[in-house]
């Protein structure tokens, strides 16, 4: 029998058992799955949260493994649920954006849940354990999902790149902060290798500015504030053992300009 | 050899290692069990929240599972460690009360742990290594609890059903508060069926009133306040994408008058 | 094939999906291997929090186990990252006194890890999915680690004994402070016995002192302070059914007077 590896990531603190459910409905029809928690503390509703660290642990997973993601404040109404599969691996949960960087991907398939095809009563408050789980669970049995799915189309996304302002200028946009408080924005390495600058940028704050991009931490002083690489290959403003996002009271979704000197 | 499901729930936190500690031992009595973490971050001493957490999952766990309750201020005193054996799954934790839900069941066994007869010495301050993890391993393992067990008839209990005041008012209590702020109440769908009452109820407030049973949190708009079943079927009292016990400031024993009107 | 037990314990947090990627690449490269979540939440940095809570479950795990530790302020600079073996287990994670206790024990045997030869691209800030993650993989399937590690004698080490300052006074360190607010020295069982000291102690607080050696919380009124050994045999501090720690605000790292009354 089938192994597969199914992972979690929720948004539900874990307090009050409802992740505990889905554990109990995944292993009740798929005994052999080997569930993994990834998180269950993304701050309530925060779907971008979600979306960026599902990037973050997505692609180290085996083949097949099962990806279920549910931070989901539409639950409830008329959001889909879906599942979406790229690079031979699975990803389960509500169509709301939290797949937004996956669906950046080429080859991606994305289906709808039909909920009401799964034989069994679904409660309007937690599709994690009553059409989630039991999709991830099919899906680790080997069972086949085309007669409780329906291809679509258009599913959500709100994935938003880095803007080319002039010659010299990007716009980025922080995408996420840390539980280093590392402050992670939307340009990466491959977008930086495109744009054939030198490593003479500028990241303008406030008051003053970042210049140059490090290779690692300890290339600058403790406590010193620098450009590098993160564990993902985006760009991101560090602080050699500190926190940079309370340091400069730096938010997600806030706009900085990279400034190229020739 | 067998491969039983032990699901973990304690207020132990993991910053310390004791979490570990009971894997450990688990997994080197029962190399084959397979552990489910269902939380560590019960409020420190919180016997109820850790009790409805517990209805909240056990259930939907296999048959055969073995689940292992953790939230223990009275260790090292006289306070008994039991087992639980109740549709065919474990329960082993200390008699303290947190088993007062699942105590509602019909046909619940009772063992109390003869905790000399383990053969290995025990500390006082930490019964969940020392006599559960053991105990849990043991049934794991399929051995026979029969000579470390006695069976008893007084479990502790704080079970509070809601209480009909007239024909058309009944008093209910705040039994949970959960990650999302729903305010969830001693009173299921199956007292309200018992009831007969139409959907035209009121939920007395401090001011003003919440009025009408809601399928989901979509039926009303955002920040509206509203009642329907939770997705164990209790009554809860859910803001649509907000947290409505710190809207009203709503603490669990609060006592609420829920009424009918003809 | 072997299924090894790999433990996890970072000071990651789980929100980013950093522990997540960890866990992919382990079950990438081993798939039988049984990934054991210790904690997640060590405050950042925190090497000595990370240090005392291994010792309290590594040696309940089964022999051959692996206990992988990623707490790195240093990572990227030049911190060596290393492997020890002692009582047939494994350990692995960066040089910077994490295993500082563990280097207590005889038989201890420490290799350095030489990254370069693990023949794969390696971030400068994450460690644990690059270094560390692959050699617990290695560990589980048996692999030789041979080629890629090289012995080395002088790991770091924190460990700082208790202090004996005349015949009938100890002067004691706060070396951990536990989820329940117990506060833990650092002096042992075996530190006690070689002492040879009747009960008749006292351990001197700002204001007043704390008499006695008890057995368990349960021996003192509700809210009374007393020592008493911890579940791993350190002596601790600690207030039945209460924080002793908020109580008296101590802090890790501060020194007490242990005195022993003739």
């Amino acid at each position: 029998m089938k192994s597969s590896v199914i992972t979690l990531l929720t948004d539900f603190g874990t307090q009050d058992g409802y992740v505990g459910a889905m554990k109990g409905v995944i292993l009740q029809h798929a005994p052999n799955a080997r569930i993994v928690d990834i998180s269950h503390d993304i701050q309530p509703y925060n779907i971008r949260q979600a979306a960026f660290a599902l990037l973050n642990y997505a692609e180290h997973f085996p083949e097949g493994t099962i990806h279920v993601v549910v931070v989901d404040p539409g639950v409830g109404t008329h959001r889909r649920g879906i599942v979406l599969r790229c690079k031979d691996r699975f990803f389960v949960g509500p169509d709301n954006g939290v797949f937004s960087y996956l669906l950046q991907e080429k080859d991606v398939q994305v289906l709808r849940i039909l909920e009401n095809r799964l034989g069994h009563p679904i409660s309007n408050s937690f599709h994690g354990r009553d059409v989630f789980a039991p999709i991830a669970a099919m899906l680790a049995n080997g069972d086949d999902i085309n007669p409780v799915t329906t291809p679509v189309s258009d599913p959500e996304s709100f994935f938003e790149p880095c803007e080319l302002i002039n010659d010299s200028e990007m716009e980025l946009t922080v995408v996420h902060i840390d539980h280093f408080g590392n402050v992670i924005f939307n340009f990466s390495k491959s977008d930086w290798e495109h744009l054939n600058w030198t490593r003479d940028i500028r990241l303008k704050l406030k008051h003053g500015f970042v210049q140059g991009l490090h290779n690692t931490f300890g290339e600058v002083g403790e406590g010193r504030v620098l450009m590098m690489w993160d564990s993902s290959n985006f760009l991101q403003l560090a602080q050699n053992k500190g926190n940079v996002s309370k340091l400069l009271d730096i938010q997600v979704g806030q706009k900085f300009r990279l400034v190229h000197r020739k």
